[in-house]
């Protein structure tokens, strides 16, 4: 069986379990105050071009967005999602339990649009009795979105303008953050999400470490007694220092300068887009418009059903009655002759089925 | 200057001054073990058709859906309701406060449908993610809506008959559950609202008292340790007597077996059709349909502005550029002549615009 | 049966009463946006001595503590009381049901001392793993305290200076301010709490209203969006013309510059301060040291029960087998002849005891 | 420099280490659904001796703590702790931010005694405002606790009779279950510990793993929807096998029949009383009981400054102007010539020290 239902599949990139081994017996002071973690935030600090850009590190992605989220939003202030955000729907609450309304707002093939913000918060603020009414404290944005898409630069610099406007925090989630800026369709740099977030986080668990997440505030944002957040939400990892020694495997610079997160994601996303084309080029309909490494076809039900004693994908919809939407999703650990072997046993079935 | 933008203008109907005149030096215990609030209790329980009916009184509205809304929940559960619902929209938060998630149906006039519900909880359930999603443990309506609507027996019956199917509460928020009683498209008594709901509330605040809200809990349904919740909400009025006195003005029977309640309810609806039938018969258009105290109509901007000198109502919705829709409150303190003062005064303004 | 259990037996003075009937039908908006409330807070501010002091009007006491420390708290932080403070016993968990730990310290005849704050606050902060522990950010005292007790001025200073000094609000609880501030031993003004807190509460509820606490925060500490918080945790009368009215008529001042709200607490401390000589020269022993309406005495369990057939006080502490110590509450409702009834009442039931 | 300070500086045994290496690349399911969490769950219930214990594995200690009690209380309800408790120290307030009161009972020698216990409720429950006060829902105990202390099993027992009593939940923090359990002086399995409780958690963290606790819920107490509160807290590992394999490894027996776990607590706790008696032995006077792994001793400041320069521990508590309580940390990672090492640096530097 191959699975490729999800990112998270596998443990991590050996280079991280080879490191983890070395350094295992080293003795280190807890709680993220280790060498490896400095080391870590210095070589992410570059990256934004920002000596004094902030950045913790976090396990996994629900405690890192429940825990920024309640740190920036005040109680009776709420935060504004795509309706397909992942904190409006797969979060089992985890920003309601914090005390805050997650307010939706449609989704424009996964994303925000910069219009709807602007019309709604207009609205808002119009209202006589706003008070009554939760206040929008922070816009959250995913990227790469859960549907695959990316905001363009002028997108997200539309919104944070809006933000700016009125005086709302500009979250993002960057779960998928590398898939998104590798994507041959990407035109952001992560120092462009750095400048033009308040707070953001780079995702490691689905991008080749066994966990962690990094997250950044801009160094104009004041990050006073985040520490105290982390730990009061169940976040605060005793050993920190696996979470330093991960994400310093991934972004210290080999001699070409590239750095093995963004060699992860490249590669994937160059994966991705070839199931992709083959595919359409195969005559299937692909479901939404990703350029990265989640993609999405339309298959009808017979040839899943085939599909299924070798391969566990993602139902995502149903289409009709004989058809069904589903995600392929490539990772880290995919390999070339993986994505091979599914497009040839994917026109096989095809072939199979209109023979009969 | 005439006010009509809402039912909560006045202080209390006379008869609840004078009462709480006439027993203002008694002493009494506090929190509600007086004996008016038992008295108010079981005139509310024989309303209800069950001496086991639970019922407590609190001081406003928001306060008792949070306060019910945390005891029927656990933290992993959220409460379903119409995106029109008080608790979706005008409590500024007050549930997800409480830690859980508002999850919102598109309302139908104003109302929750059942097919909506059924089909929401059909895919929920057949979700294998669904432990990453809200779990939701109840559904809210209100009634009369926030739009004037009501729903009919038979629809609060496939409501309710949902709701025992997916074991989740039905919590009725009735804070105009007089004028929605007594208004003459109502198929439905206290009593059917008693038995179709698990949790339901007699609104005072709207309907004659000063404040108040009596909960009625369904025999069926626990109601151990609901008194911690009110004290612990900041809900328990220390002079809880103040509640007692005033429900049991409400509800005790005159000669004739009314209530001065319903009388004041009945009043009320009468005046407020009244309203509606002559202004649809003046060609004015109505927005949406309400058979109850809160009347909605489409009113030219022009005529608005010429009204606005003497009266007040509550915008809406913007309708076009030209036209606004407008809610006029009838209560139970408005007077026939304030009625007839104001259709007069709209005709009038009518006729000035009209010969320019 | 006379009641002296509590100070919340009545209802209110009858000014109050003549006050609401007289502008019952009076039409206002809602909320607190009213002309009553308005003059209420302009009566409220001059005795503050300050007219940009901010006002606000609640329904009850632990809603008010609630909502208040809600609002000075961020998630991380906590709020430092005595042991004995209302907020750490007898409010339901209401502070950490807003997510705040309340951190006591041993009370000293119901108080908090400096000198105990002063080394708590030293601790903490040189402990390395601070971080680990819930952050001081708060000071609540309450004035006249549970036990009926007074702070002076200096030891509110001093407690002013360290909450200055760890950057933390000093948060005052009133609902029984004028008993503090008319008691012969109370050494400071409404103008100095005004002056040495950043938030009071001056409460109405055990002083002469049917109910309402008036919030005061200091003009130098930030008050946005606090109408928000009230709304939120269930706070917000729809009617607020009722507390406007209730405060108004408690601090408008009569032709000698006085008003209600103290000759009400001025007559009840005198009351109770003669039923303390009396009863210490009829030998019995006080339980701790109060200069205010709530009085505390040990008395024989025999004596007790003589009195319960007349008589209802507060059981406080068993002291031993034989005695135990009670609360009597005089109140702003208590009459001369109802103190000298009750002073026969145990004379002559300690002389039949004694005969036997 | 060698640490002593506590018992997480390393990473993992290198048996863990090993295995994660070899399963690298293994695809499974998350979220704990994987073959080697099945096992692991396994070999814990086989060890519980109860096929139906119902075991789920998290990240932190903190995490579980609130985890946990966030699904046993409802939120008008409190956890009893000793005064010395994690919980009501260590937590950053985790528990409060839940919502739920941590109610403090003074430590005995780091644990909670059931005379005082059974006094806290007899006085609870015979107070008529009991409903004003935070109700105890569930009672905390740490086992090996902080102080480094174990209960009886007879201890235990009597807290799990008064838990009955007063139907409350029993809960044991196992942060550092081996080191307890392993102790000569324990009389309690942990089959007994099962028994005794309704949820312990098994710790990982700081007994040979990475990271990682294990849950165990009693099959007689409901574990239903207890997946949701761990995904809604933030604490559901994408790469649950992370979990899964650690707890395999320490728990599989070997060809003797022993496990990982126990052998690394045995030997740690086997090292620990070995200092402790050489070190009473030289004239140095412990401060407190410890029979595990955690170990307290009062040392000249002279004396801590010297050995600062090559040794690490932890500061507990100032004893006098010369003398400060410390703790020194021995743990699965500590071999017998780092004990060696140390004694003999001590006794040269009191040498040094005395020679002057």
């Amino acid at each position: 069986m191959k699975m490729f239902s999800n990112d998270y599949l596998e443990g991590a990139h050996e280079r991280i379990i080879e490191r983890l081994a070395a350094t295992n017996l080293e003795q280190t002071p807890g709680y993220g105050e280790d060498v490896h973690c400095e080391r870590a935030r210095e070589l992410i600090r570059e990256l934004c071009g920002d000596s004094e850009a902030y950045v913790k590190f976090l396990v996994g992605g629900t405690q890192t967005n429940m825990t920024v989220l309640s740190y920036l939003l005040r109680p009776h202030e709420g935060v504004i999602s795509a309706d397909t955000g992942h904190i409006a729907v797969h979060e089992s609450g985890a920003i309601e339990a914090q005390g805050h309304k997650v307010i939706t707002l449609p989704n424009h093939n996964g994303k925000l649009s910069a219009a709807d913000l602007k019309e709604y918060l207009r609205t808002y603020w119009a209202d006589e009795t706003a008070e009554h009414m939760v206040k929008p404290g922070a816009v959250y944005v995913s990227f790469s979105t859960e549907s695959g898409s990316l905001y363009t630069k002028d997108e997200l610099k539309a919104i944070r303008k809006i933000c700016r406007k009125y005086d709302m925090y500009l979250y993002l989630d960057g779960a998928r953050l590398g898939y998104g800026l590798k994507s041959p369709e990407c035109d952001l740099s992560l120092k462009d999400i750095y400048e033009l977030t308040d707070v953001f986080y780079i995702g490691g668990t689905k991008q080749g470490a066994l966990f962690g997440e990094a997250v950044v505030f801009n160094s104009s944002v004041s990050h006073k007694d985040f520490g105290y957040y982390i730990k009061q939400k169940g976040g605060l990892l005793a050993k920190g220092r696996l979470l330093g020694i991960q994400f310093e495997t991934l972004f210290e610079k080999d001699e070409l300068g590239d750095c093995l997160y963004f060699d992860l994601s490249a590669h994937a996303d160059m994966l991705a887009l070839r199931l992709r084309r083959e595919l359409l080029e195969d005559g299937f309909s692909a479901y939404g418009e990703s350029p990265t490494n989640q993609q999405f076809f339309v298959f009808p039900n017979k040839l899943l059903k085939k599909l299924s004693k070798k391969y566990t994908f993602s139902t995502w919809a149903p289409v009709d009655k004989d058809r069904t939407a589903v995600r392929i999703c490539i990772s880290w650990a995919t390999k070339d002759e993986d994505v091979e072997k599914l497009l040839k046993d994917i026109r096989k079935a095809v072939e199979k089925l209109s023979s009969r």
